[in-house]
């Protein structure tokens, strides 16, 4: 197989590279298809989409693909396919003085193969990549436009109202207690009383709010989220959790993974062991729920998302989606107007009814801060969100974004991509 | 709020009793709609619709409702709700000999309400449950036609191809490990090797068998399946797990939560401790990934679905919900004709192309056997599905039956009901 690809010998034009990063999302490759679409529409100034396999990784060991972009389906089926369709990584570069050597590299793949423009897509580890690369480049004196493509489930990148990725986990999360507080409601009076559902989010909230979207005047939905930004208090929480068994007859609870104790440290940090007698993993919603069953006698049930919460494109947010493609588009849009050293950021133009454009922010500034959960959106007793963070949160779960479907699965599709030619040795990490 | 009730006391007519039974489930609503949709449809022979809130507690103590019939979303909303919308139990009758004041309590209130039709909607003790009322009835020479609807995720009730139900438990199990793969198939060369899925199954294998669907030859979908009808042999199961980590960089594994290790116990059944020290909620994912950490050093995630799977109308099979609401408004059809200890069963007529239709089973067969996993279901290393459980599978998960939405979640109706007067004087169980 192979595609059409451009020769750039004899013109001034540039291949752009794009590359995927850090943790999978639903609609990492919503973006791709952007990146996608926006070169398509820049042919005057792009010659060739160059998209490196792992991420950083692909620039580094000049491993790149090209897609098939004379392919009809390509972005329909890229908007619909969960996860990194050209493989993520989890490797952030370390400072230029700590290894040049890398920086250097990747310049050298970079020029073997006319690549002036750099769009890589990740959270705030890879807009410190980005960063740092430009800031190298610049000093190199070669010419690359690096732009940043916002994407993290952890909400927590600073610069943009929301994160592409984040609406479709708060979306899962929020459905997924909806319809565990009805399984509840209706089995409580001779079974289970409290469930237990935990969530991503080691150090963040985010993801953990969401599920209080699900909560309404009808008693479904969380009645308790444990927060980490909140010190989990064990005793105040059965006074809570009582009271609530109590009046309704059952309760549901969510749990951020990151939750700690009064001391500051991670529930999960202890050593639990398991029927073999070895060191087992964490694991905050199993221990939150066996002590709720010693303490309270209630009996009780816990699930853990894990991946399939950033992995479940099939339930994926509309709003998230499309904010993902433009993300990407525009990030084409803009390198090709001159822009460099820039994040595409998600501009709330109004809440209600939500409106929303997409601007730059400067990439230091992605970089190098966080978008933490306001203490504004907890509410005071610490197991709640406030009416601000629904206000915040609602419009990013909004509409849904199915994918075709084939003998009962999500037809996704795996890329088939051409191996760009190597021009260089190996090199090694 | 009063909904119009049609007076039996001059009319030869019977009224209907009708109650959910067991663990939730996606689409038992569906056979509750089937059920009100019967019901309209033979009013020339039953009365009323009495729903026993709670399964049989409802029958003990009278404690029962009456939907608005007359309203046109009733249907449509029952079909595309999850859980039980009127109340689940576990409460399963003893033996008339050890309790025949309770057996006494149910005809005396079926007696004070006119109540000839018996329909219970549940698994193999449900199923039970109405075998002996039915006995007692006789007994008592009180005229009751007891009819079964069969629902259980667990797919064991004997007599039918499948269990209204499972369907959905399947598809949902199978589109997340295809998501989850997904996610580790783009991830995996930095980050996650193993990842380790827990579903429902004490006993039975049925839904972890369902995850194989999502298998294929591109490398997705599990790469391994602990059934609890396999002594889990560790060892056995880490070479192939390095086999496969070695071929293809990484390894999805689903295990049922009733996996027993080569004695015969539940790996869960050990006492594990907690991060205060205390006994902690089993978790056979959780014991599995850690061992898989420490043995292999792989890096290693695990999710736990518990009543996340069974309570996912999000995602239900068109299939399930269509044979859940057939077996339902089948049920009232076949009592108006006069049947009577019997349950509904789905009869496959065809495989490829999948046809099916309803039939009856006799309800002690339903009540006394059980429908195991066939060993031929399982290939002969243990860790798979064969073809021919894959073609008994497949049309299961068949088709997408989505529910509507209103700000980015299911717009699930909670059903507002209206309960009938009591005649009688409290009962204590």
């Amino acid at each position: 197989m192979s595609f059409p690809l451009s020769s750039s010998s004899f013109s001034d034009k540039k291949n752009a590279f794009y590359a995927q990063s850090g943790g999978a999302a639903a609609v990492l490759n919503a973006s791709a298809a952007g990146v996608v679409a926006g070169v398509m529409a820049h042919k005057d100034k792009i010659e060739n989409l160059y998209i490196g396999r792992n991420g950083i990784l692909g620039a580094l060991h000049e491993d790149m693909v090209v897609v098939n972009t004379h392919d009809d389906n390509l972005i329909d089926d890229l908007l619909h396919a969960p996860a990194g369709a050209f493989g993520s990584c989890r490797y952030k570069l370390k400072s230029i003085e700590e290894s040049e050597r890398e920086y250097a590299r990747i310049l050298e793949v970079f020029k073997a193969h006319n690549i002036g423009y750099f769009f890589y897509n990740g959270g705030g580890n890879s807009q410190d990549t980005s960063c740092k690369l430009a800031k190298y480049a610049a000093k190199k004196n070669y010419p690359l436009q690096c732009i940043g493509i916002p994407k993290t489930i952890d909400n927590d990148l600073s610069g943009t109202d929301c994160s592409p990725g984040y609406g479709s986990v708060a979306k899962y999360v929020a459905v997924s207690i909806l319809e565990a507080s009805m399984d509840l409601a209706s089995m409580h009076q001779t079974s289970t009383k409290v469930f237990v559902m935990e969530v991503m989010g080691r150090d963040s909230g985010w993801i953990a709010a969401a599920a209080g979207l699900a909560a309404d005047e009808r008693n479904l939905g969380p009645d308790l989220i444990i927060f980490p930004e909140v010190p989990y208090e064990e005793y105040k929480f059965y006074a809570e959790l009582n009271r609530i068994v109590a009046r309704k007859g059952f309760c549901v609870v969510v749990v951020a993974e990151g939750v700690r104790g009064p001391d500051g440290n991670h529930l999960t940090s202890t050593a639990n062991k398991d029927a073999f007698g070895h060191t087992q993993l964490g694991g905050a919603a199993s221990i939150i729920a066996g002590r709720i069953r010693e303490v309270t006698g209630h009996k009780t049930h816990f699930a853990v998302c894990d991946y399939l919460q950033r992995a479940a494109r099939h339930i994926a947010s509309k709003t998230d989606v499309d904010q993902s493609f433009l993300v990407g588009k525009k990030a084409v849009e803009f390198a090709a107007n001159g822009y460099s050293n820039v994040m595409m950021a998600i501009v709330r133009e109004s809440e209600q009814p939500y409106r929303w454009s997409v601007g730059t922010v400067p990439l230091v500034e992605a970089a190098n801060s966080r978008n933490a959960l306001p203490a504004g959106f907890i509410s005071k007793c610490g197991f709640h969100i406030t009416d601000a963070c629904r206000r915040y949160l609602a419009p990013l779960i909004a509409g849904e974004s199915y994918p075709s479907y084939q003998n009962g699965l999500p037809a996704y599709r795996v890329f088939n991509s051409v191996a760009v030619p190597k021009k260089l040795e190996e090199f090694t990490l």
